[in-house]
């Protein structure tokens, strides 16, 4: 049984006086951060918290987004580490679906704090945790550090709540994905054992959102190897090559849009990048071209790719910086999500979950200690895709011969734009509340820095006039920006349709569109 | 909850046609073994094998000794592999302490067979699993391999018992170390993350006792990385070195004792060693300078030390490849054991459990996944070992400021020889039964191949004119022959007593003894 403040104890250990944080002018070692984080826990204890409660949160990246996750982990309880890109209504959801009791703000939240108290009565105690003036009807981060004295650990452990991570549904509605503390660590040692070892001298930069599970298991990962972990408020082409001079950054996480922006940003060649030692990737395929480039732009730093999802902690199969094989033999691994990992067992089953051969297309499926507990409150879900102690991912792929996971679909119908995924039922649900609307089917359509980009096709019902502009506009008051269609094809003749009535959208797809 | 089987379906479904096991002339892939595995499994089953029902292996290596290992694992029951060094009344005790209802032997224990089933009740079923000719009164190996179809995996995990594994006992008694599923496969995955990285084509040579856990961690680990395990029967300085060379082998794990006569042998410059890319060495403290020896006789192979003990799975510290430096800064931790791994926190306290800050010597003591479910039906015992879910190792120790531990002193009073634990009250007990001898006392003392000598102080009774050399015939008949002392002083002055009227050991040892 494992517990996920071990890193802590270990890193004061063996590192108590190397920086375990930096952000703006702050810099904190191991030892100082762990003693803040036990005094943040004993606040939490003091507010009420007990073990499994929900503690939100609601910021872009900081130090203090950094010791909130540990300290609810010490105080017992569970994080939600909420979407900075939702809309409110998002946002409320999952705050009412979590019955968090605890919501902790930064300055770029403050002023959506009464819209969202309003639409949820489960909150009793907001914390601001942001830079700016203390407000008088918050509670204050650093107030809550100051006036408590260190708790003990709770020591939760093993199968125990560590957080709820929210994840977009194929239903419409985000799931609460519930994700044990041996889950978050086996994950954070299966990567360690495949591909990010021990080196003396790390320094993580965190410029993907903290609020990501890939961002969230650099914490975890990061702590086991005693590195500083350094923030920037949101990721942004220059903020973060000036980070990685700034903090010699040796690694980071990007999905393949940023990369593509870090990479062929302007002036790349202006930024010593030299610290960068390796550099991790995932969460939508990654173009070919651009795994090239950023190799060719950054000779020196080695590459890893993860794959997996939330539901898996999130990792199950790795491409490790050995695979990356420009040329000749082994290249065409640069197409595969990587090898099987050791902390789980991943394989392909066909659609009466039986195991195929090695080559055979069929769905994904993992069972590990890394599997999610389950769909909060959704027993019936957490049934159909937990099955016989097999994840079912429903993505669509193949094994080859030597263990490498080359994913081919998404079973889910699942767009990844810009690192986010983005599930068409859920826009097809927005775009349907007009009621102009006959008919719908929303796609992914490649795109040169999202990856993917959110596509809709419509069929107006007889004597509607609506525009493309006002589909757009429509979607923007029902969910998050990054969800909405960026382009909108208006068809008249009805979209293609499969036996059962459902829209083809294989018909629909790229090379079939004329859009 | 891991199951060791796992890695087996992961090297089939990565590796089926990469060899598995090399042994004299017999190569097998990976899913001819796992295949074979199933059918032992079967046969064990078939048999009467219940979950957790004990089978025996009293063996030199082998590729069956391998199966054997994976095969009562597949099937359910847990391995007691038995030392091949113990006396027949050492291997009886063992075999009915643990009540094992298989016995499996190999030709070089055939004989003694007899004279355990005499002292030993428990014993159904006796399978030879040699090489020469199949006998009429035993079970053959390859006759229950042949007769069966494969079983379907049992899929025992986490706190699943896998095996007992003897250890010398403070009391003079051998103590059956349960280990679990969980146990085995989380020390192995953190030894990955800190210094056993996946590396394509790795070649293990079992050239260490297989029943050592530190050789069945090898095989688990080895396993996980899809490696090729190549065997000899025992470790003898030439033939490692010509199996080396014929298997091209890239990994081996060694005692300090084993590496001096594999490096210093004078044939050592006629073999091709340059396969050799990292060697791991442990169970006792590795002189500095038959490391430096090593890391020039072999500049391209890298170097791992483990630290633990059978009751810990066995890891819990590692020195890695990178902390070996023979010169200038870092070079002082060569002395060490290495840093504490992230499967498990090590701390060092004092007599009241409490823990002390870094660089106090204490009692190491270690919690985590990998500590024993318990010493085999002795729960007093158990209990005074584990405390507040903490192992106390009975070692004395320090950890640095960087996290290093520095084994001082090994609280148990054990002598390591050879690789090999020497309980001193065990032999102390077995001298005592002489009964011209009034007071003892056994030590360590510095030698350089085994590293330690066993070597016993006597004070005969009045009027006795017992020898040296009838001291050590006496031990030979009552214990294991490297227990035995190499060398006695006998004394006439009584040993220097404590205020608790135990003999002051550390007024005998080395620079303090005329001896």
């Amino acid at each position: 049984m494992f517990n996920l403040t071990q890193p802590l104890r270990q890193a004061v250990q063996a590192a108590a006086d190397v920086l375990a944080t930096r952000f703006l002018d702050r810099d904190r070692t191991w030892s100082e951060v762990t003693e803040r984080i036990a005094r943040l826990a004993a606040a939490l204890i003091a507010r009420g918290l007990k073990p499994d409660d929900r503690v939100a949160v609601l910021a872009l990246n900081s130090d203090r987004y950094f010791e909130l996750y540990y300290a609810v982990w010490w105080a017992g309880g569970a994080i939600v580490p909420l979407n900075t890109r939702w809309n409110d209504r998002e946002t409320v959801y999952a705050l009412d679906d979590s019955e968090s009791s605890m919501l902790f703000v930064d300055d770029a939240f403050l002023e959506v704090v009464p819209a969202l108290l309003e639409g949820c009565g489960h909150i009793r105690t907001v914390v601001h945790m942001g830079e700016g003036e203390a407000r008088e009807d918050l509670l204050s981060y650093e107030s809550m550090v100051a006036a408590h004295e260190p708790a003990e650990d709770t020591m939760r452990a093993g199968d125990d709540l560590a957080g709820l991570f929210y994840t977009g549904g194929t239903t419409g509605f985000p799931k609460g994905v519930m994700l044990s503390h041996d889950g978050l660590y086996i994950s954070g040692l299966g990567g360690m054992a495949t591909a990010i070892s021990d080196m003396p001298d790390y320094v993580f930069l965190h410029h993907a959102p903290m609020f990501h599970l890939a961002d969230a298991m650099m914490i975890v990962t990061g702590s086991m190897l005693r590195c500083t972990h350094a923030m920037i408020p949101q990721f942004e082409p220059k903020a973060s090559l000036e980070a990685v001079q700034r903090f010699r950054a040796t690694n980071a996480i990007f999905v393949p849009t940023m990369l593509a922006m870090f990479v062929r940003h302007p002036d790349f060649d202006q930024y010593d990048l030299s610290s960068l030692k390796l550099i991790g990737y995932g969460a939508s395929p990654m173009p070919t071209a651009l795994l090239r480039e950023t190799m060719e732009r950054l000779p020196h730093t080695e590459l890893f790719q993860g794959y997996g999802q939330t539901e898996l902690s999130p990792l199950a199969t790795m491409l490790a910086p050995e695979d990356h094989v420009l040329e000749g033999p082994g290249s065409e691994r640069l197409k595969s999500a990587g090898r099987v990992m050791p902390h789980c067992e991943t394989e392909i089953v066909d659609e009466s979950l039986q195991p195929v051969p090695s080559g055979t297309i069929g769905q994904i499926r993992v069972r590990g200690p890394n599997v999610m507990l389950g769909y909060w409150k959704q027993p019936a879900l957490t049934a159909e895709t937990i099955v016989d102690g097999w994840l079912l991912t429903g993505d669509a792929g193949y094994i080859d011969e030597a263990g490498f996971l080359y994913v081919v679909d998404r079973v889910k119908d699942m767009i990844v734009s810009g690192g986010e995924n983005v599930y068409s039922v859920e826009v097809e649900n927005a775009i349907m509340e007009h009621e102009g609307i006959g008919q719908c089917a929303v796609i992914g359509i490649p795109h040169e820095f999202w990856v993917e980009q959110v596509h809709a096709l419509v069929v107006p019902k007889p004597g509607s006039e609506i525009t493309e502009q006002e589909i757009i506009d429509h979607c923007h008051e029902h969910i998050a920006g990054y969800k909405c269609p960026r382009s909108v094809e208006i068809r008249r003749e009805p979209l293609p349709l499969s036996g059962a009535g459902k829209v083809l959208k294989r018909e629909l797809r790229p090379d079939k569109t004329t859009g």
